[in-house]
């Protein structure tokens, strides 16, 4: 068996699957911000048409499977698996959305990392001769966020300098076999997946995750360029998941200390989510919804223009509860990437 | 490549993984139970000497990883991969125990199922050649899990009959490679993987766990022998995770209704692990711990003597929250098979 390992954390996928579809849904003022014209379904109501925030996260996911679904021109049978998790208590939003398509299922949780952790774990399955045809899916809303970490929206409590704003958006990626793609598929293909660790460097404030999650990110990041040899100017985009102003800054000094220029190239799908300067968004997006809104849309649409030809996509999470905080914890974070491209060297 | 996959749910692995150790840990009520000497420690302190339920959840995925590690004579550098979830808002249970240890991980959400998913997952990465070593792991915590699914233990709230016990326990399986065991391993090894879909029946009652999660486990168990082509009387014992008397019941009756007598092999790890004459558990256990920690002791303990030969573990969860049933929802279950042997055919 060729050598897919190349170090502990990162895999060399052998037969790359490919991006066969994608999809995204995403609220209010997802559809303010920039990338507007990369969602396929924005919504000015809040509940998506449920009776509750909670229905309306479940809801999202169900319109981003599907569109995902209809591009692919698939039905729910014809996938084999679907990785997926979300931010409620009991992943919610997941269980509830997914309960109708009878899909077998592997339900995850890496908090804001979901969408790198359920794309390396699709990835794997097909690449291991598992499944044919994945999909990976994940999202969050803000009002369930706000009432689930911190508290109900009609308290209407001030929020921090450092705090970010949870995406109500929902993204979905169908893989496939590479051998089994359509001719003429534009991909990308997933060609390397890292697997992150739980990096805890003491943050105790629950409004300030970027800070929080920029250990965990540089973390993984340094172990992907050492363990695939490469280094990040080989890259045309580096794509942290919601790290915000402040993550973002921590990460790019921390490569800068090691003489590492990480220059415009390293981006936060947190950044480009919103319009900072329009948008009352403090430190910018974040929420499993937000990297994977970005990816299923903005990121992929690019690649498949042939404005990116490889990135690496590395959403973060925060590994915190109510509780954890209320008893004293530091917040633990974690960072999953997967590097995709449209040509193969 | 050879086919894998037997179907849309099962997989038979080619290279079957070995479980190189295992260990659990329990509290209690664990240690008063007919599986008292299965155990590798049990703690008379429900605190397990933390200050808080939930990080004393933590400490005990914290020892049982520790023992395990011992037992098969490694330290966690040695792993690659660690797959765990638990029942806890957020899963902070697995990631709070796991923080120190730094090995790559990729957090789950399964419910009680979770034991079954992480097994599934943890065997098809190192088939795969993803991984060359992997840890399964989770836990539940009777005062945790209470407080979060039901009331805090100082109210004092009477149990529905149809209640089960959430077990204080956690268990942890080390899994390697095949070629890489040491000569003389006993086993047992992962030989099939089935996935759950999610399966719902309108069961409203988060008392009634049983009969949520009973459809699941007949639609994941019939799904297994129908796609290994095999019949439950191949088998020297199926276990459920944690259906209790009633959800076992339902689902020896709807195979009944196929024709298909279960009999005596047919068991529940929820069952096992409590005396239910003399201990007052009413439908039994339950619990991702209640899974972790019978499998992780006397299932593959009696696998190691010889006293199973091959053996269907199917852990069920019930992926419900408070929210979901204040919101008036149903409680959807799942899932998740692995099939062990100690002899190959």
């Amino acid at each position: 068996m060729r050598q897919k390992r190349l170090g502990r954390q990162t895999v060399a996928l052998e037969r790359p699957p490919a991006v066969l579809a994608f999809a995204n849904v995403g609220g209010k003022h997802e559809g303010e911000g920039p990338l507007r014209e990369y969602f396929d379904e924005l919504s000015q109501d809040s509940f998506f048409g449920e009776k509750t925030w909670e229905k309306a996260e479940s809801a999202m996911q169900k319109r981003a499977l599907r569109r995902a679904l209809g591009r692919a021109g698939l039905e729910a049978e014809d996938l084999d698996r679907v990785y997926a998790g979300d931010l409620l208590n009991q992943c919610i939003g997941s269980s509830f959305g997914l309960r109708e398509f009878g899909i077998p299922f592997y339900g995850l949780y890496g908090a804001c990392s979901t969408m790198g952790e359920s794309l390396a774990l699709a990835a794997m399955a097909i690449d291991g001769g598992f499944s044919d045809r994945c999909a990976a899916l994940t999202s969050s809303h803000f009002c369930t966020a706000e009432r689930q970490y911190r508290t109900p929206m009609p308290y209407g409590c001030q929020r921090a300098p450092t705090a970010q704003w949870t995406a109500t958006a929902a993204g979905c990626t169908i893989l496939v076999r590479g051998d089994l793609a359509p001719s003429g598929c534009p991909g990308p293909w997933i060609t390397h997946v890292t697997c992150g660790k739980i990096v805890d460097k003491g943050i105790r404030d629950p409004a300030n995750m970027g800070a929080a999650m920029a250990p965990a990110a540089y973390d993984t990041l340094r172990a992907f360029f050492r363990e695939t040899e490469t280094k990040p100017s080989d890259y045309d985009g580096i794509f942290t998941g919601d790290l915000g102003a402040l993550g973002h800054e921590i990460v790019r000094e921390f490569f800068a200390r090691d003489g590492v220029d990480l220059g415009d190239r390293f981006q936060d799908c947190g950044l480009l989510l919103y319009d900072r300067d329009r948008q009352d968004m403090h430190m910018g997006g974040s929420g499993c919804g937000c990297s994977a809104s970005v990816f299923n849309g903005y990121l992929l649409e690019r690649l498949r223009r042939g404005e990116l030809r490889r990135i690496v996509f590395a959403p973060t999470g925060a590994l915190l509860s109510p509780t954890s905080s209320f008893q004293g914890e530091s917040v633990p974070g974690i960072c999953h990437a997967v590097c995709l491209t449209t040509v193969f060297r």
